[in-house]
């Protein structure tokens, strides 16, 4: 078992090595083809190189392609026995991957409309979901201690199973994409998520589903290692900017490894601020408080420091549901708020912005930091709520 | 058996409907991304949309996701027996398309130097041919009758069968893009090898290898459909152009489906004008003779035709090896010879330019035609070499 995975990290800090050393090479093409970004908060207004995700994307999934035969070792060369079903799992994983890759960066070469962002992550998982359902088709959902009585030890959800999965592609692909704005925060965040999730898997590596945490720890390592050779391009000050291209490659690839390695419910814990940092976006997502085009921090270029961006509107503007979404902020305290007869002034409702509120202006890289603190502790509560917490609340 | 086509020809009908809807919408945001190019055989100089077989490729892998599951119906419903080793086909044709139309967009978009157009393919088909190892690993060539006292009836070439088919690969994929330069040429011979290959499997389909020439129409099918609807907005006088990504996309289709429906010498046949193309090219694409940087015929905009495109050169600077090529050509009359001393002016070593060369100056929609004709003519010979002719060589 362990054989297959020692040569998967080597292949992993092999992939790491030639990514970042690619990533700078091809900048310039990047460049050239009217791919890049000014980045608003610098003083400068260098051409940055956009969308260098699809370098890590592309070699990511060419580490994938050679790694495939490694696990299946001997029933390659006695073919009697060969496992067809594994083998799919890898294919499928890669097929959602490649296409999501690929969606991803037409994404960002063409504009793709917002409704679009919806449906194809949907499609692009179907290969997945279809593997899912002819390989387990486990459907059921272990129900809590407390709620027993009423339901039973174990609910079969059913379509529903399926509709989380589907759900869950899609939110992964958008998530990541919705939390960025300041150096490094897409990929720093990925990579702790992908850290996260190695490290869940080790410590299931030797329980009942080992066969399917090996499965994910082989595409979590190189993907982790890939990331970081794109982490170390675009950290403070970004000499690359990642675009929609990673974070759509990212999620896909973590909605695969939850869903074929089985712990899709408790991936879903490694998004702690992804799905905070959403439900406090909604209100302006979905139009209920304006959104302005851009919601990134300001860059103050005086102090060189980041500060929380401001939204301004009449507060006589806002229907219903908006202003008891405004109340409930304002309660828990997370938005600033002043008010000049009907003017509303506060802050645009981004995990970003709020740990701004908090902590007054910072520079760019300590706001990532800070940031990427908040994943790590997110996680370290995610394992918490897995292990000690599960315990009282199921049988373990 | 007959189910899964029906449902898989109107699933094409629909596709063809929606492609051909979508491809004059799209074209602005494909200008708009500096995907454009201009048509130097017109005396306009209006942008055309560059790059949009990506929209062919992506309605293709949509309708194919959609459609895998018709196939296995029953087996879904009963899991017991679930066919792993078809669904594996399925799943691993299509990854590695994918994985082409997004390389294929990525060389349109950044320009990738030539000889990873060599690097990924090969790397594209790797899942194609470890699934081709796993499923049948049948890698025997029957001898034709006259050669069979030297070599018996079958001879077992093993790794050189595998050789062979990722050198099919990276062939399909480059074929079809050296023999371009005229409005609706990559199209049109793709449209005609599809048919082919259609033909081909509809004759085949009640024989041996039923199931394998199914799955290549499944594949088709769609395919023609799509490229057809790109067709009509590439003729002349061409809306919008196909890019490297359709001719990678289209090669790799017909690599995916000659490999997995198990004709992949066969397929070869229909390829012969693509063949004839890239070895009476050979010489200057390997710099025996100079290669400018386009050969396309030259547009005379007086006359509204196409003339053969020239290359100028001194005889005393080709090497033994060019001179050995150019008198077989003069000797074969396959160009066209003016000396004055040391000077040589002869035609750019393309098809394109031979058919010019025979015909005189053309209109370029009745060059196209032409073309597409003499792809008809070579397919009809294909049949021929494929029936009539191996009943002579081989016990059928």
């Amino acid at each position: 078992m362990l054989f297959p995975l020692v040569i998967n990290f080597f292949m992993a800090v092999i992939c790491y090595i030639i990514t970042v050393r690619l990533i700078p090479r091809l900048k310039d093409k990047f460049i050239k083809a009217n791919l890049f970004g000014i980045d608003m908060s610098k003083t400068t207004s260098d051409k940055i190189p956009e969308s260098l995700g699809v370098v890590t994307g592309c070699t990511f999934l060419i580490t994938m392609f050679l790694f495939i035969p490694v696990p299946f070792g001997n029933s390659l060369l006695y073919k009697a026995n060969f496992p067809q079903d594994e083998f799919v799992k890898y294919i499928a994983a890669l097929l959602s991957i490649c296409c999501m890759l690929f969606l991803g960066f037409a994404d960002d070469v063409l504009d793709v409309p917002w409704r679009h962002k919806l449906l194809l992550p949907t499609i692009a998982s179907l290969p997945l979901l279809m593997v899912y359902y002819v390989s387990f088709n486990s459907t059921t959902v272990i129900v809590p201690k407390p709620l027993r009585d009423m339901f039973g030890t174990s609910v079969d959800i059913g379509l529903f199973y399926y509709l989380y999965m589907g759900m869950l592609a899609v939110f992964c692909t958008n998530a990541i994409n919705i939390l960025a704005g300041v150096n490094g925060l897409e990929v720093g965040q990925s990579v702790v998520i992908g850290l996260s999730i190695i490290i869940f898997n080790v410590i299931e590596l030797f329980g009942n589903l080992s066969k399917a945490h090996q499965f994910s720890l082989y595409f979590m390592m190189p993907y982790v290692a890939a990331s970081l050779a794109l982490l170390k391009h675009n950290w403070y000050p970004s000499s690359v900017f990642v675009g929609d291209t990673f974070c759509y490659f990212s999620g896909m690839t973590f909605a695969v490894v939850a869903i074929l390695g089985r712990f899709n419910k408790t991936a879903l814990l490694f998004f702690i601020p992804q799905v905070f940092n959403f439900l406090y976006s909604a209100p302006q997502l979905f139009k209920l408080v304006p959104c302005p085009r851009h919601r990134l921090p300001k860059f103050n270029s005086k102090t060189d420091r980041m500060e929380c961006s401001l939204v301004v509107f009449k507060y006589s503007e806002i229907n219903v549901l908006g202003k008891l979404c405004l109340t409930i902020f304002r309660k828990l305290k997370l938005i600033q708020w002043k008010e000049k007869s009907d003017t509303i002034i506060t802050n645009n409702f981004t995990l970003i912005n709020l740990v701004l509120l908090y902590t007054g202006p910072l520079h760019e890289a300590k706001l990532t930091s800070y940031l990427i603190a908040i994943q790590v502790a997110c996680s370290v509560l995610a394992l918490i709520i897995r292990y000690p917490f599960a315990w009282i609340f199921y049988d373990v």
